[in-house]
């Protein structure tokens, strides 16, 4: 039986449903396909965001030391598939993403600050979610390597929010994340039917 | 006065001519903010491939390790950026590997082996340019940091042809890295005006 949940991570305004803990703890195997694919798409994503601001030095900085970070653990939610003799596979992606991508605004700087708040709540869920498969997770180890990613998940949506605050202003900065982080709740209201990291 | 060459990586049909020397050794600056981009561009590359082939477990594994080490020297190349107190900025990439880039396959399996050898030739050539700025940069610091990076690019460029020989015999592969090497060598035979590790 799991406990009501109550929202823990600042950025999220609605919490994830117990739906989707259930949904995930009896689909680990597809759990782990998709949270390969998510830290391989994290890496992609601060690859993309520097070719896209090439002369922003503590951007650049930043996203190569999260980049190097999300490969890292690419490498090691591998190794569990490796261990647990599950092939490497594509997956549908939720539609998660491609809906909070449709709320990117066209223009600069906006879309800078979009970006970089869009991945901070990625991050921000990722890491909320990953601490719930940690805490309800039926296998004591792989809990244990879930609880060991939580640190860099959030330092992740830190370093993004941080970046927002270095080039724009605080106020602007904290009205779009709530406006986005509205959305994002939204978009995860409904549970989609197929188990993933972001379902 | 620079000496003729002889080509010296197997993989690559002619040897870089004198003229790029001078004109790399002559634009020290230019050539680092390009090599920083050349580094980004290797680990996007990279991911970009793990993306498009997510199942191949030993490419992926060793594509992993590849945008790792790229991200390290793409770091490394950004401090002695900062050393110099030269700014991260844009340039405009010289038409090499658009010009590459025109000559993969669009079917598969064709397209993948033609990634491979792709990758495996720009990895060769820039081992290859990193090695002649090694031996004729005037500033001896500097030149031990070239130095530094060529094994890491020779791994690169062995591991994308080993891949591709994992995949494919190597009877097809060797024709097809012949002619994608007449193609390479080629497209470098006019020198382009602005200073580039692939101009």
């Amino acid at each position: 039986m799991i406990e009501t949940l109550k929202p823990r991570i600042k950025f999220l305004k609605q919490p994830t449903s117990k739906a989707w803990i259930e949904q995930a703890i009896a689909n680990l195997d597809t759990i782990l396909i998709d949270h390969s694919h998510c830290e391989r798409k994290a890496a992609g994503a601060a690859i993309n965001l520097m070719f896209r601001y090439p002369s922003s030095a503590k951007l650049v900085r930043t996203l190569t030391a999260i980049a190097k970070e999300e490969l890292e653990h690419f490498e090691q939610v591998n190794q569990w598939l490796e261990r647990r003799e599950i092939p490497l596979q594509p997956l549908n992606s939720p539609p998660y993403a491609s809906k909070l991508n449709k709320q990117l605004r066209h223009n600069e700087p906006e879309r800078m600050l979009d970006f970089l708040l869009m991945y901070a709540l990625i991050e921000a869920r990722s890491h909320e979610r990953l601490g719930l498969i940690a805490e309800h997770c039926p296998e004591a180890e792989l809990a244990r390597f879930y609880r060991g990613l939580m640190a860099s998940e959030a330092r992740h949506y830190g370093a993004y929010y941080v970046l927002a605050s270095t080039y724009f202003d605080t106020e602007i900065v904290n009205t779009r994340l709530d406006e986005l982080a509205t959305v994002e709740s939204e978009i995860l209201a409904t549970l989609h039917p197929e188990p993933r990291i972001h379902s």
